[in-house]
Order: structure tokens, then C-alpha cells, then sequence
């Protein structure tokens, strides 16, 4: 009898680690050839598994497959595509599970944040109704940190160390220039509603640097926000802003909205750093320079926290012993045992919590103006950036790994999307 | 006999390797303490010789100066302040030889570009007709690297490799997510008038990348840029667009100006590569996501290029050299003898011929349809994004240097800069 196969996906926007993930799935399912087949990932994600397009991971050698584990971005293509409810779009859960019986896939691993865990979960439901048997697992991924249950999320290390890093040398830049130029740099990062990574920038402040930082958490308040630039550019001579993407008014609308929405409805941001930096100016007449991360600050492999490679990797390690040791419907986490010395444990959650809950920065992390992060904040932030994973160079440039992708001949009729 | 003295000043836009010429220029001050007695700093740039705010450097640790090698931005401070004409000010130039006079100062390195070593030649004129013996040598710094004679300017490797990895990270993002989501990323880099910094982004396409690239030296055409990024992303399925902040339109207008202007005259730009994204949406339809890297570039020391650290500590230490030999009116300068395998040796060149000439791209490193580089740009370019020098870290945190910069007691009766 043919061994069950593995089917493997990435979800939503990728991060420097994701691929790291991938590793960890790939390379234990490879130890565990005696109990699974083929891993088989989605091209472009579920996408894939819906119109049958999967890419028999088998195809790769063993060194392409570590590379991975240093490669930023999804390496087999993610997705922004959420399944409806089974009410509502009953005809796609039924056909993942059509192509995952036409390939024996009996393993389902989804690597994605929420949306993803609360798909994961439905699939394992509908299966489990269908009467096909099927072990789902979600590894958790999201820059955003926004996971409930797990005391961090793959992805959020990496990119926090980034915001940190950038905020330090940018500072250290407007702090030479200040004297006749540049008093107020303004950069805007990612986090639609929760301000983790905002938060990350405020852990300069431990180095004497003037940061004000704008949560999606705290309602903008202008008046008060110019007051504290203005105290502290009188202070240091200059300071730095980070602001949330998600920073908003008190009736709800974003600092800036270019008015598109992606395909999970949420609204596509851009552009706050430059209003708050000519608010800036206006009110105050600094000069300012802004930066807007955007892509750079979720795809920095380069400067990705070992803490966090080590983290992605374990949990795609994970998921497959779960699965092997007959779980379903469960999403391997980081359970904090201590901040100093920092140690954690691999725990397992069920999806049934996890799915469609956000966890926002408490409100004991961010400072009692709403401005800054407390000392707790620091604690908790502090080990998910520590150490450096430097990739290989060749030529100057990370020798990053593109796989060969080879697709799995189809055996069912073609399926549309709706 | 009281030894000569010498001053050092940071001038104009800080670098991630700034601070390793200013380590060059002390360390080897300090090698040769029988002929060379204190190396005075200005506090934020030529200001600091003019309000005589000197920096003591002789009260920092050799471990300080040491750390300097891996320490972005200007560690005493620079500023955007061109000294206008003999004629025009006069005043000026008497005064900081005056300071130089009082603090017994022989040696005169300026770090800086173009407007800087224009300042140098002319302190160097006006010391001479004035019979006040000094030797005036310029430390050549920017990112702009477009100063004549010398094959590149330290700052400019750096920042080109931070663009270079950060094109490449964000392409490998935009990559996964093309299928349903971002199909267009557009970078924002510095550069007002000349591409050398866009032109590496085009470094990534050796690796498959599909990139466009906008340089100031290439009128702006929206037609034959949105064909090719219709023709890349029909044939990729995505593209990467690099901007530099000075690409205009045919009558001059830059494609995004914040209206203001620095010291120097110069436009303050940013906000092109929105515009240029909303043109593609416009357009073509494209989902998109856009970056401007403003400060993070030249600030990038986390990934710095080693070539161009090297480069920038070598060049410290020849301008001491250089003086110590006599030379006045002069800038060290990087002799390029051959690309593969690359090697280069120190120059010299009279300022007399580096002041106010800016070197552009030649036409023969743009490609003929003016979107991309051509195989002898990259040869050109390969080189100097080599090798990685990473700074120590603490905390997850590089632990880059601040000097405690202890003031030297004024001398002379205050001056007022007008």
C-alpha cells in the first residue's frame, strides 16, 4: 500500500522565514520516509490545491532544501485568497478534498496566520464530516504577531529586528544632520491593527535615542503627538517617529488609505509617514526626511533574528511530529518559559481557538502617554530579535534559492475559481 | 615646539562609512603622534570650526575610535552648510582660519562631496594668499558616487548593496504573492541627479529578476515604461521597479517634489515611487506596493559592503599620509587597474579639478532602451558591493559607537553665522 502523502501551502503576505518553515516540514517528512510519501506544496498556495497545481517537492536535492531555511519570500508562491464559509462555498472545500484523495495526501500542513488557521480548521471539519481521513495542521506565520495562544509568531522576529535596526541607524543618521538639516525622521511600518511592530522600533530607546512611536492601539491624537515631538526635538536636538500603517483618527479612518482593499477585504495602506511628517513641519517647522518599509521590512532575510529562523523552522518541525503522533485540527506554538535567559518550549494548540482571533499589544506594553513601549514591552520583545542568521553571498548578493518547482501531472477535470 | 595640529569636519549627508574614513584619518593621526599633535573635530561639520565648537578626539579610547570603523552616520556631527564665494564671504574663510590660527591647527581633512572639496580647494587658496601655512586635503564621501577622477566614492558601495539586497528580497516577495495579489514593486532610492544608486537594483537582474530602472539621466517617457512593465509582468508574471528620486519629466519637473529646498538649493524630493505605482495601477490594472527607502539606505551599515568599508578606511588614512608628505590642495582617490579579478590602488588628484564637476552615468552603462544596465555598468558596479563587514551586535542591536565628544575650550570671541 502507497505511503500517504503531504500536502504543504503558504498563506497570505510571506516573511523572511516562512521558507524557513517550509524547511523544517520538508526535512522531517524526508526522515519520516517510512511513514509519508511525497510532500506535495501548493503552487501559489491553496490556489494550487484547488486547481490542482502541486509541485512534487521530491523533485528537489537535499541542498535546495536546506537553502531554504535562508530564503525570504514563499518559495512555491502564497496566496491572498480565503475560502467563504462551508455555507457559502461548500464546492471548493469539497474539492481540496477531491484533489487531496486523487494524490493520497492524508497530511495537510498550511502555513499562514489567521484567515489560514480558521481555513485549516474548516478543512479538517469538512473532512472529518466527509469521512475522509485527514490530519490538518497549521503552522503559524505572520509578521503581525497578531496569533492567539502562541507567545510569538514566525516572521515577527525577523521583521522586528529590522524596524529595530533601521530605527537605530536612521537615528544615528538625523542625529549627525540635525544641527542645520534634518531634525525628525518618520518611518512607517507594517500592522493594520495590532502595533507589534511598531512596537519594535521603541526598542532603541534603550540607547538613549528620542523614538515616538504610533500605534494602531491608541486613537491619533494630534495635539498631543505634536506636543511630544516638540518636547523631545527640544530636548535631543532631534527624534524619530515610527508609525503604525494601521494609525488612525478617532472615527476610524487611516492616516492615509490609497482606497484599494485586497481580497480578505482589508482596506491597502501606504502613506502615513509622509502626512505625519508634513504635519510635522507645518506645526513645527522642522525639516524632516520619511521612509516607507513597506516589502523591505518583511522580506529582510539579511538581517533575519536567529531567534526567530531557529522558531520557524521548529514549528514546520513540528507540525509534522503532531501529525505523525496522530493529532488534527492542532497549530504547534511558542510557549514562553522565561525572559531572562529567554527559554521556551514547543507547545500544540487547537485551532478551534485560534481561528479568527487577533491579539493586540496589551495595553500595560504600550507607555502611559501612548507613545512609547513600558520596560515589560522590552522584555517580551527583547529575545525574539537576538542573534544573527546571516544567509551565504555569492558576488556581493545573498545566494538565495529558487526551487525548480516541477508540477505533478493533474487526474482530475479542471476547476474554476469563483 | 608645539606640534602641528590637525582638524577633521563630517560635511553634507552622512554615509554608513563616514566614520570609517574619520577612523582612518585618527588612527593613523595617532600612529604618527611625533609629527602630528591633536586631530580636533568640528562639532556638526564646518559650523563647529566657525562657532569654534572643536571636538577633543584625543579624549576617546582607541577602542571608541576603533568602533568607529563600524559605525554608520557622522559620529561629531555634520551639516548641509556650502561657504559661499571668497568674494561673497570673505568673513567665513578668515574666520575658520583664524580658529585654525588659535588652535594651532596645520592639517585641514574635509569629508564630504562635491560642495566640500570646492570649500577645501578654496580654504587651501585663501590660507596661502593669507601666508597662513595649512595643508588642506580632501576625504572624498558620497553617496551620490559622482565625483570626478576617482573610480567611486566611499558611502556608494554600501548603499548600493543595501539597494541591490533589498530589490532582490522585495522581488523574491512580490514573486510568491504575483499570482493573486502584488504584481509591481516600486522602490524609491536617492540620487538627484545622477543613477548611480538605481543602477544597482539592475544588479538583481543577472539573477533573473525582471527590474526596471528610472535614472535621472533618462528624461522620463510614461509610455515606453508602462510597455515594459506590461511586457515584464506578461512575461514574468511580476516586475520590480527601481525610481531614483531625481527622474524628471522632459521640461525638468522631478515626478514628485515636496516643494522645499535645502541649504544648498537643492530640491527636497520624495514620493516618486507612488506615483509612479498609481500610474501603473492606472494603467495596467496592477496590484501594487511601493518603498521608499530614504535614510534606511545610506544608513545601512548591518549591510554594509566590506569593499567599500575597506575603501573608506584607506582613504582616511592616505589623506594623513598625504599630508604628512607635504601634499596641499589634494583628495586621495580609488585607481581602478582591473574588474576581474578587481584591483585597485590609491591615487591623487588636485582638488583644483574635483571641485564642482559631477560625474554622471555614461550612456554606455544605461541600456539602450534606458530602463536597465548594461554588461559593462555591472562589471563596473560587481565589484563594489563585495564582501559583507558586520558590525557587532548586543541585544540583538548592532552596538554601533557614540563618542562623548568633549569640547575644546573656545579661544576667540564669538561669531555669528550670517
Amino acid at each position: 500500500m502507497a505511503l500517504p502523502n503531504a500536502f504543504y501551502a503558504q498563506s497570505g503576505g510571506v516573511t523572511a522565514v516562512i521558507n524557513a518553515s517550509a524547511c523544517g516540514v520538508i526535512e522531517t517528512a524526508r526522515k519520516h520516509a517510512d511513514r509519508i510519501g511525497k510532500v506535495y506544496a501548493g503552487r501559489n498556495g491553496i490556489i494550487g490545491a484547488l486547481t490542482e497545481e502541486l509541485i512534487d517537492t521530491s523533485r528537489e536535492s537535499a541542498e535546495a532544501i536546506a537553502a531554504l531555511r535562508s530564503t525570504p519570500s514563499g518559495a512555491f508562491g502564497s496566496c491572498r485568497y480565503k475560502l467563504k464559509s462551508l455555507d457559502a462555498n461548500r464546492r471548493e472545500y469539497e474539492r481540496l478534498i477531491a484533489v487531496f484523495a486523487a494524490h493520497g495526501i492524508r497530511y495537510f500542513f498550511y502555513n499562514g496566520g489567521g484567515d489560514s488557521a480558521d481555513t485549516c480548521f474548516k478543512v479538517s471539519q469538512l473532512s472529518k464530516a466527509m469521512g475522509y481521513e485527514l490530519q490538518a495542521i497549521h503552522v503559524p506565520k505572520t509578521i503581525d504577531n497578531d496569533l492567539p495562544i502562541t507567545d510569538c509568531c514566525p516572521g515577527f522576529g525577523s521583521v522586528a529586528k529590522y524596524v529595530a535596526v533601521s530605527v537605530l541607524e536612521a537615528s544615528f543618521d538625523v542625529r549627525s544632520m540635525a544641527r542645520t538639516s534634518t531634525k525628525v525622521f518618520v518611518m512607517e511600518v507594517m500592522g493594520r491593527h495590532a502595533g507589534w511592530i511598531a512596537a519594535a522600533g521603541g526598542l532603541v530607546a534603550a540607547q538613549g535615542i528620542p523614538v515616538v512611536i504610533l500605534f494602531p492601539e491608541i486613537v491619533f491624537d494630534q495635539a498631543a503627538f505634536l506636543a511630544r515631538v516638540d518636547a523631545l526635538v527640544k530636548e535631543h536636538g532631534y527624534c524619530s517617529v515610527v508609525i503604525s500603517e494601521g494609525c488612525h483618527h478617532a472615527d476610524g479612518t487611516f492616516l492615509a488609505e490609497q482606497g484599494s482593499r485586497d481580497a480578505f477585504g482589508h482596506a491597502q495602506l501606504g502613506g502615513a509617514a509622509p502626512v505625519v511628517a508634513n504635519m510635522i513641519k507645518e506645526a513645527l517647522g522642522h525639516k524632516f526626511h520619511w521612509a516607507v518599509a513597506d516589502y523591505l521590512q518583511r522580506a529582510a532575510r539579511h538581517v533575519a533574528s536567529a531567534t526567530d529562523v531557529k522558531q520557524a523552522y521548529a514549528l514546520g518541525r513540528k507540525a509534522v511530529q503532531l501529525a505523525l503522533a496522530g493529532h488534527n485540527a492542532v497549530m504547534p506554538t511558542i510557549d514562553r518559559i522565561s525572559d531572562v535567559p529567554y527559554k521556551y518550549r514547543i507547545g500544540v494548540a487547537p485551532l478551534s481557538k485560534v481561528a479568527n482571533t487577533e491579539k493586540f499589544m496589551p495595553r500595560d506594553f504600550i507607555s502611559a502617554d501612548g507613545f512609547g513601549i513600558t520596560p515589560r514591552c522590552q522584555r517580551y520583545l527583547s529575545p525574539l530579535i537576538q542573534g544573527e542568521d546571516y544567509p551565504a553571498y555569492r558576488d556581493g548578493l545573498p545566494a538565495y534559492v529558487t526551487l525548480k518547482n516541477r508540477a505533478v501531472k493533474p487526474k482530475l477535470p479542471a476547476f474554476e475559481i469563483q
